[in-house]
């Protein structure tokens, strides 16, 4: 397919680069233009600006949070003013529930369509095009996009017609992940004060109830109070429990768990922890209890 | 070995045939005497009393909680008054971490040994003999009570010397466990009610990071609204978060998660939920935010 | 003085007709301009849109939310467009911290003052003249609209030379209100499920170390569970929370106790509370306890 | 009256002495002996054990908690073994309401009366008889022991004719001061990071809809950071909201703000707090917030 593909972090250029591999037609932008060389070396053509981007059937982007995505989709010369009629915007960035909802619209107003496409995995597995891809939008918008969700993930799941779900359900994803850090954070800080040693004890939940990689990964990290370098740094996890928290508000679902998770993240932040991992909440109940702290 | 075993409840029972399947002479106690027939089919003899299952090298206990456990272990003619000397009681129920440090200064008084056993897994695994133990305890006393352990379990974990350590353990593994239901409450009551089908979103969460039994188990059961019948009752769901919060008020560690869902519980019992199944409490945010509650 | 008046709601319509009574040459505006008939007869001059009421030293607006401020401040005939340079704007409306200092900032840039002077005190207060004023702003800007908060309020309270820091406080109070609904709805349905008498209760309560009036109205409606007709209700209430977890969002606070109220007001709304008084969250302690709740 | 008084602490001394000057025959009674020598001057008989001060028509017990109220009322020579019959136990101390409708029992099955009546007020309010007394028991009981309450308070209230309920009313005035700490707390925290001055602040809230003492009171400690000397030791409010939580805990009410409470006070003496006053929790979300904390 002929596409664009805008924003090259990370994750969004090892996304394009498997596009390129995978044989579709990418032309890339980024606003900063270094990041585009590499994906020009596996063939790919290098827009100047958005709108150079969206000359093809398909734009996917890829970018921050809420204001990188709508400096790029509106304006004079934004994705909805530059993109063809009946052409799709495949959105995978981690967005609010209310600006998905407002690009579905701004997208249906002038005949483009408009999917949400959020992915799971971290940037090793969108290198190794093995994310997990949570498709939301009209059926028939999401099975034309397929070809390129097919090269960037290993398995798509297809939410529900509208767009936003798909983001509802990225960012709950995410509330998830953290639920279980501050979780195991305060088991962890209550076994140790106990004289368990805690690598023991993460032994024994990963070899029974909890064999999944989420307690591994971030058990361990809690385990060691190893919270440098960040893997997805605090700030980003706050984001995400914001995202979550202000579609509860606007839907009318309390979540007391994700206000608890809230308060960590910005006693976490307001002591200074904002190139920790996100896992760093996982160290405060240990530091209430008196232990040393994340910081 | 030549061993007492009190509590013939749906573990116990299951415990104590697998003790008598591995050649073990078993001599069983229950309360309700009629409990005791189909051990007794298996070759276990049956004590008319307390004293009457402590003639072994060592006893095991399988109750209910603190109460049932002191009034066998106390009192003229317990535990505690009839062992020998060098016998070890193997404590496996879920109690609190003051009862079972007061047991081991009780056995230790009078020359016996104790080890805390609590066990994980349900009773489909009692009957398997595939539970983990989780040990806590001398060394040499944990060593000599093992081919035990090994009759009823598939593996056990050796936590620590202190015995009470064992079950702060075990505490905290159903304190992790009540932690998945309350967020994948939160969870299913977000992304429901924005839309999406929440069994597509568990198969989503399955598949990918959350792969863990626990996720499959509970996350289908708050899914399908499907609390009854209970296969562990919301009061003893409470019990254990209370021996959690009990664990940590006395070692000082505050434990922000487990007080929301000790307060979860609390509602759930006050609106009639006693025979419900704990993972009810995962149906709590949905009837927060206005749907059809658990009840 | 010369002033215009925007926003004649209960609140603005009380306040713009003291100013007039105090001999202040008033020019009102609403955006429904039947509310300007009874100021006509005071005196005032009606304007027929928002610039018309910006020709003064000074304009108030008395204003439901940000939205509404935002939409007569800027544009092209809003107040900003429209002040003389010298002027100064004194804004009573809660509104946020991050759109007061926007304010603050859009004044600034041509040449106007900014003030902001939130207000303390019911309808009641307002048509009385008994408001307390908290305002922020430069010390002779505030000098200069003394007048004007003289005519309205019975005490004027200068917190800060950041216009912002006043929004803080009037957002903080409501905080501190609804806190005590909280605290009240627990104690009530702690002592009521115990047997106690609430208006016994209420009576020892603020017979004694809670003799403060906002312990007596809402005590009261919380006893009595009368939560209509509502004299502020639950959706302002519920914004008023927000703005403070925003302002700790935006400042890393964290405010567990706010967090808490925020899942409260949503559950309340979530459940058909919208026209029930902002106390009604005070009922569902009880509720959750198994006894009726406030819908 | 004719009547015993056991317990001279700080509360306890002056309440007996208030007996005395009020002409009642009292005998009092202390585990330290030379707390009583100032009580003789004033002309009260001084026993050398429980026993000894059970020979009236009643006897008053003022101690710090559950084990001594426990350590005197029951056993061989305690209260209930040594009053006659007919005669009143009024306990003052602030108990759980397990205990106090086991005494109830007690002295029911003997032919005793029990009368619970705490008491709201710090040392000197006892001093100057100026207590609040809040009584529950049988009218008869408690219009027999009225002289006394006279005696050491201003007004006595009956709540119920259940005596605990007495005590539910005492712990949950403790859990509603310590509501006020903990929103004034956050409060705080939030304005002063935002350029408030709290002094000014506390005198707004004060003048205005918090004009009650407890907010003029620990509003002040809070301000000035001024946690020492503790006129309340934090370890006493942590075990008034613990009695709080199992009196909800028991009757299946629950209380996420008194469970906020509880951890804030565990963090507190996790850290070091125990010589702190209680208004110390007002002091954490400061430092949460990253200023400095109560320590």
């Amino acid at each position: 397919m002929r596409t664009g593909f805008i924003g090259l972090g990370q994750m969004g250029a090892a996304m394009a680069a498997n596009l390129a591999r995978a044989g579709h037609e990418v032309t890339v932008y980024n606003r900063s233009p270094d990041k585009a060389a590499p994906l020009a070396a596996l063939g790919a053509k290098v827009a100047s600006d958005v709108a150079g981007a969206c000359h093809g059937e398909a734009v996917m982007t890829m970018l921050a949070n809420d204001e990188a995505v709508e400096s790029v989709a509106f304006g004079r010369d934004g994705i909805v003013a530059s993109l063809p009629a009946g052409a799709v915007h495949v959105c995978s960035s981690t967005i609010s529930v209310a600006l998905s909802r407002r690009l579905a619209a701004a997208h249906a107003d002038v005949g483009q369509h408009y999917v949400a496409a959020p992915v799971f995995g971290r940037p090793d597995a969108a290198a190794a095009a093995k994310l997990f891809v949570v498709a939301g939008g009209a059926a028939d918008s999401v099975a034309r996009v397929q070809p390129l969700l097919d090269a960037v993930g290993q398995r798509t799941f297809l939410m529900s017609a509208q767009p936003e779900a798909a983001n509802l359900v990225k960012m709950s994803g995410n509330f998830l992940i953290a639920a279980v850090i501050e979780a195991l954070g305060e088991a962890m800080a209550l076994v140790e004060k106990g004289g368990v040693d805690v690598h023991v004890y993460l032994d024994l939940l990963t070899s029974t109830l909890f064999s999944a990689p989420v307690y591994r990964t971030y058990g361990g990290l809690i385990a060691d109070k190893r919270f440098e370098p960040a893997g997805f740094a605090a700030p980003l996890g706050l984001k995400d429990i914001r995202l979550a928290l202000a579609a509860g508000d606007e839907m009318r679902v309390p979540l007391p768990l994700a206000s608890l998770l809230r308060d960590r993240f910005l006693t976490l932040l307001a002591q200074g922890g904002d190139k920790l991992d996100w896992s760093a909440i996982g160290g405060l109940a240990a530091r209430d209890a008196g232990a040393a702290g994340p910081a």
